[in-house]
């Protein structure tokens, strides 16, 4: 079954990707490793998921928004490589969750998207991880995760 | 001296290495480079170690963190890797350092886990790194650090 | 042109690269990938820029720190690899900004380090990259942005 084939069981419309801001680009393949720029919590509708964890977004709330970071990864990832039957392996994620000091739980918000990389890849979806809590994101947003992709040769 | 002997000789006996937790894994090996999740500050006793530097934890304090959450990925290398010869370089470490946004220190905490690196390998133990606070970490730990290490072909 | 003709072009004159501090280097080369340490916002004349946006630091001063932690990377490339020729790709960097909570600006700041790659590289300094808020960084300055770059066989 393709990658594509698992989207469509699981019920995924990949989004458009987000096009180049600034002087920066969405992703960059280099000896085997694509690196994807942070992608921030877009709601399927397209407006930002703002929020912050242990201030006024709930846990769910919050894995929800990370999940959704992780499908614009995804689409990130088709973009860059074509098709996306060309990932060898999701090697890493970094995980920034808007966080109130109190708020400890950023693993479990952090699993939203965790979960959505082995729900889209298998066991090609396990991959390495950082969480940390950060005081505020771009625009207000509630998560960031940028990732490390290998690609097939 | 392999390494493990030079473990023994500095008096360190590596953790369990944390188990896998949900979609994620400790170590992901892609293209030669090992990518280590982060790995949260626990003490000797497998308790975590907890705290904010600049508010309830003082700099010496932060840095045995800082060289537990060391010797926590040289667990993972292990884990990973089989045998801690295989290491070729220590190439990055990311620290994160739990901090009241007074604490302007966070070279001197991250110190705790690039001396612990210089210390177990020696000349390739010297990686690049980068030190930032943060305002909470998952758990209520005091660090977090992640790192890319280069295997042996 | 070379690298070089074109900051000479620029106007921008190289800064003495920082030197290794304790146990850490400015950059590690491993398989093809330059990775460079975190570095931090020093002015012209080597006095830090300290500051925090949305509290006591404008965004156009903000930009302007980026692009000094951007020229500083650039130092670092040069002394790592003898020549900025040798630089295939700038692949990613990962930028903190010394923010308030209420500041969500981190892209417009962390432009001041992506536009000074893509005007000393051109094409090969568009690069992936995560922008982020902190609550702190070392000695308090404003910005940290760390890279990895691509570099000719």
């Amino acid at each position: 079954m393709s990658i594509e084939q698992r989207l469509a069981e699981l019920g995924i419309t990949l989004p458009e990707p987000a096009a180049p801001v600034a002087a920066y680009v969405p992703a960059v393949e280099a000896n085997g490793l694509l690196h994807i720029s942070g992608q921030i919590s877009f709601a399927e509708d397209g407006s930002l998921i703002k929020g912050r964890l242990g201030e006024n977004m709930d846990l769910e709330a919050g894995q929800a928004a990370a999940r959704r970071c992780g499908i614009m990864l995804v689409a990130q990832m088709k973009a860059a490589l074509g098709s996306l039957d060309r990932v060898e392996r999701v090697v890493k994620l970094g995980v920034f969750v808007n966080s109130h000091g109190d708020f400890t739980d950023q693993p479990k918000v952090a699993n939203g998207a965790s979960e959505l990389m082995q729900d889209v890849f298998g066991e090609i979806g396990r991959h390495a991880r950082s969480a940390v809590g950060v005081p505020v994101l771009p625009l207000g947003v509630a998560v960031e995760v940028d990732a490390i992709v290998q690609v097939k040769a």
